[in-house]
């Protein structure tokens, strides 16, 4: 990468800050969260608009794309570790069942109905498989961002979203291990699964009892070191390790981030940990949004082009499938007091492990690119109508 | 850019951050600066040791290597930018004929000596004018991060050597246009190297004068907006802006920061801006030296190496040349009380600039592989002996 590429990337960040900015003002203007306005920002830069910049993840980049993909993941990896810390463990156990069951069901339920629904469209069995593991799987990103611009992250809401989130990674780490197995033709080895999945449960919940019982060594040893940022080093390291350990055990990196964040929280260097962690958030948070939006392709959408509108109508029903299922699954919440609706709202949004069954299927020849491009167009949809349906059922709960 | 990419990067600043933080350490209780310990970590992370990183700057990189050459690069930025912040712009134009003398002195000196020792040493006359241009520019970031680990960046001395190496980098756009033309068998126009000179003054002063009355402007509509972290973003943006401008006229990009961080000094907002700007100088600074260190190829001083060998009396003379005309271009402090030799031992680190020389130099056959690999050796030695040489001749004032 050579100097002259450098600095096109910061034009591009630069590009992306002031729109990020301009465009979360305005949504915040006109009552809606300012990430709504971070992902218009997003899709107006990229491909569908006016096409500055490029997000690809799959295709070989210039440098300075990469550069953009890389800073938009540390983003959400830096606002799950934000969130983390905002959180406590206890209330996280207390609504343990409630997250549990709401994840069960909204997987379950958008699996079951995708799953009929694409076999009624007359989707052969594999396909439809495939059309409803896509389907599962909540992007929490979104929802944790929308909450925290509304000022509710720290409510039991918030709680059971984010809990049924991390159980809805660890239930898509089998999905994605059974279908796998079926897409490559193999028998389904129950002990490969169990294996798996004993492995992301061992790390989440041995690394948090461990990490709880290391961290205030760390910052101990931390604070007798001499040399300068000690505390924050210390932080965003424990963060990048567990995000780093979640990935390579196939969870998702986020996951990794919001448990480093629930063990920081538990000690003493809570509040300064916050304000050192906070201007980094500030700046990187942003790119991730915007560079959700930039990926975003609107013409499986344009109804102007035969091909998109012949596939609306599956879209359509996808989408259906997709948003009352999660809904239904906020029937889970067995905690008095907390709005279902909120609940079931708030796992709408579909994200990166959707993105990856859609691209399985479509390498693999099981979906067709119609099928791909349905897949996509949910992602798209769920993410963009969560902040304002959020806003809205959140302001009729508490009127 | 995969996600299986993301999070090999994540693991190389695991590394790096890691490395940098315990040699660091290690330097800091040796009575060190930090900042030799991280760049002795990159050595040992680069090609010459371990080979776990890889930095080189021209050759196609694997996207997680351009991430990190990308993060080292705002990571210089942020440090100048965070310099320019605790620095006085008054202060800085009542030493400003000190400045001046040292950078001229500073460029002519070694310019002249590395010449003639070229000549006698049987080197055609365009080589060594390569050779004489490469030892000519100081890169500050070394010494700005040495004086700021020793708590000396707030000295006269240190605003002395920010200036000078502020003056060098526009006189190093000269050298550069005189020497690229005299390389493309073009008579030297002078009204073309006027106007790339004017360019970057009229950047520097209209830039600086420009920004001191809009700065708080900004930062006032900053503050009107409703949506987090509006100060931070100004802020980084702000040094962003002007550090790609910097850029685009031809000057280092850390000039354009450290500009940003001057204006910035002079708003009432300073203490906030710093306290925000802090821990991301905390993250990304010690990226920029480690991978200084990675980008080190200790084999063109390797004794046992017989090519290495038979260049080392060429790499000697041509490091002496190096640090005893800047040790010389001290003599220009005009300011009394000022120590003479802690600016020019201040002004010995060379960098960027010098291997720009030398990747001209070699691509276009003008000079030998060897001499190229004295260039390098150049910035190598000058890189490493600074932090203690500056720590040496501080504690020899103080004392």
């Amino acid at each position: 990468m050579s100097l002259d590429q450098v600095s096109q990337s910061i034009l591009y960040i630069i590009i992306i800050l002031v729109f990020a900015k301009v465009f979360g003002e305005l949504a915040e203007r006109i009552g809606q969260p300012p990430v709504l306005g971070e992902l218009v920002a997003g899709v107006i830069l990229g491909a569908s608009v006016l096409g500055w910049i490029r997000a690809d993840r799959t295709a070989i980049l210039a440098p300075e794309s990469s550069v953009l993909v890389f800073l938009a993941e540390l983003g959400v990896i830096i606002l799950l570790f934000e969130v983390g810390l905002e959180s406590d463990l206890e209330e996280f156990l207390r609504v343990g069942w409630s997250a549990m069951l709401v994840a069960v069901i909204g997987v379950a339920g958008p699996f079951a109905l995708g799953y009929y629904s694409s076999i009624l469209l007359g989707l052969s069995y594999t396909s439809a498989i495939f059309m409803g593991a896509a389907l599962t799987a909540t992007s929490v990103g979104i929802t944790a961002r929308t909450l925290g611009d509304l000022g509710q992250i720290r409510t039991s809401a918030a709680k059971i979203i984010l809990g049924a989130a991390v159980i809805d990674d660890v239930i898509g780490l089998i999905i994605l291990a059974v279908v796998g197995s079926l897409v490559a033709g193999n028998t389904v080895s129950f002990g490969e699964v169990g294996k798996v999945v004993l492995l992301a449960v061992a790390f989440l919940a041995g690394g948090i009892a461990i990490g709880i019982f290391l961290a205030p060594h760390m910052l101990g040893l931390a604070k007798k070191l001499r040399t300068r940022g000690m505390l924050t080093i210390s932080a965003f390291l424990f963060c990048l390790t567990l995000s780093y350990l979640a990935h390579e055990l196939g969870l998702a990196a986020i996951v990794g981030a919001f448990a480093a964040g629930l063990i920081l929280a538990r000690t003493e260097d809570l509040v300064h940990i916050q304000q050192r962690i906070k201007p980094i958030a500030d700046i990187f948070v942003p790119i991730f949004f915007v560079m959700l939006g930039v990926s975003v392709n609107l013409s499986v959408l344009n109804p102007l082009n035969p091909e998109a509108r012949s596939n609306l109508a599956f879209i359509g029903i996808l989408v259906l499938v997709a948003v009352v299922m999660k809904v239904v699954a906020g029937l889970g919440v067995l905690k008095r007091g907390v709005s279902r609706l909120v609940v079931g709202v708030g796992m709408i949004p579909r994200g990166e492990v959707g993105l990856i069954f859609a691209s399985i299927g479509l390498t693999r020849n099981i979906i067709t690119p119609a099928e791909y491009a349905a897949i996509i167009a949910v992602v798209i949809i769920t993410t963009f109508i969560t902040p304002p349906l959020l806003k809205g059922v959140l302001s009729r709960e508490n009127a």
